[in-house]
């Protein structure tokens, strides 16, 4: 039998990342493009397509190696129907039957899905999940993802909308989401909102790699902000570990970065606010796999079928 | 083939209810006792077993009738190994091998469970949630219970505890709750906090049922409470509602019986708070069993042996 090869594809809002990988998710060939230069829908399509086309004729492979192609993908997905419903961050992206499109484009088969369920299941098949059955996978950036595995398998909920933790509420008098809600989780921990409670502390401009920076040299300040982000995590996250009573907790994205002074006050919080059995149980830990954990669940996908 | 028969028992902090059941789960005989009257755990053990006894007596059967004893209990549980964790209405209780015990003593099958699993079991096979695959079944009462089902069975998470729906923090800086915790949903919508809204409304002390009357003939302070209480309630299944993308909720426990007033305004807060995706899909519905779904459930329990 021929070596085989998957093509696993991670859209962002910031960048596009293309990758090769080999049927043991090792990754052979990558390309990293940004988002903004392809403004417009058909602009995208087609820099995804030129992209497949050059990385099988640069590793010199035919058509009959690739097993397929897996798209992770920013938004509300169908993932059975191959459809994008919209992406919150790039215009112009309405109900969009993107697996037919690019299936006739390629000439491959095609499978596409939303980039915190791929996360999560890459997380869980090669990563910090591995060997849970009831866990909460969440990237923390500019906006909060999630994903659940429930009994061992990604659950996807009626829909596919599963796995929104950013949007459970913590006050309800809170401030106002972009979603259109009021105290949810991602308006107090969106990375935006961290940089401005950095702004209002440091009362200049600070980056969150500084603020992570300054944390770990015991700055004082530093800590206070992210000892208010972990609180607000970890008051969030009791309440669904009460509810789901899960064997893990996985965080990742930029945010995560931060490393032990925000899991350490995450988990104190969660300690604090969760019941005893449940508190007990959970483990929170760092997402293993990084950026590459989107490419990585999309050829997952691929070669699992899911 | 001998026709044969179930026993189940719902122990609630007021009310100890057995009954015979056949194996269609109609209740073929029935007696409700008050808990308050064995107030010694090994009071409570033998007024169960002579209720088993009687019942077994005065219809005329024998054991082989009996497929087996199922009951429902108001504290955690590890259904699996039969073991009452505690109770925290009823003191005395704390690691109890209950289902050996009653085994023992009985000379019949015996199952256990928390009643609002059970509830929920029997929602989903004969009551309000029949169908749906996705559905969290919640109670009001003093406490409020909950179970869920997911990808139609009912989810425990790691050690039986999952479904902890009233403990879902809705304020940072909210109530304390019975739990240790702060601002969760029960200490804002459990009926004593309701009764104490009610008499600070009304300037007396006033019946949840009269609270519901009230609602009824359209007295606006009345309606204002409740609108109150829907808006808690909304707001922390919005919660829910984004992480688990269901197809239904289902509300039942005595508060429930306010009925519209209360349901109405659980709907709206919800539909302001939810993502438009999960809103749209998800129904609010009044659970159908009453105050036999505990019996029921552990029935089913022992029949499908669950």
């Amino acid at each position: 039998m021929n070596k085989k090869f998957i093509i696993g594809i991670d859209l962002g809002g910031t960048n596009l990342k293309v990758a090769l990988l080999d049927l043991n998710y090792h990754i052979k060939d990558k390309e990293i493009l940004s988002t903004r230069s392809f403004m417009e829908k058909d602009h995208l399509i087609s820099g995804i397509v030129h992209a497949v086309n050059r990385f099988i004729k640069y590793n010199n492979l035919s058509k009959a190696e690739i097993l397929g192609v897996g798209l992770g993908l920013p938004g509300p997905t169908d993932a059975k129907n191959g459809i994008v419903h919209f992406f919150p961050n790039i215009p112009g992206w309405k109900e969009v039957k993107l697996r037919d499109i690019l299936r006739k484009k390629l000439g491959l088969a095609v499978f596409l899905d939303n980039d915190a369920k791929l996360m999560t299941i890459a997380e869980h098949k090669l990563g910090a999940a591995k060997g849970f059955n009831n866990v909460l996978c969440m990237t923390l950036g500019t906006g909060i993802g999630g994903g659940l595995i429930i009994n061992g398998k990604l659950y996807r909920g009626f829909n596919n909308a599963a796995g929104e933790v950013g949007h459970m509420p913590i006050n309800e008098k809170g401030a106002a989401c972009n979603c259109g809600a009021l105290g949810c989780l991602e308006a107090y921990v969106g990375n935006r909102k961290i940089g401005l409670e950095a702004k209002k502390s440091f009362k200049r401009n600070i980056t969150l790699e500084e603020l992570s920076e300054l944390a770990e040299r015991h700055n004082k300040i530093a800590i206070d902000v992210w000892c208010r982000i972990g609180g607000h995590l970890g008051f969030a996250l009791a309440g669904v570990v009460n509810l789901l009573n899960l064997d893990a907790i996985v965080i990742g994205g930029g945010v995560a970065k931060a490393g032990r002074v925000l899991f350490d006050n995450i988990t104190r919080a969660l300690k604090n606010q969760a019941m005893i059995v449940q508190a007990k149980r959970v483990r929170i830990l760092k997402a293993k796999l990084g950026s590459e954990a989107g490419i990585i669940g999309a050829a997952i996908m691929v070669k699992e079928g899911l």
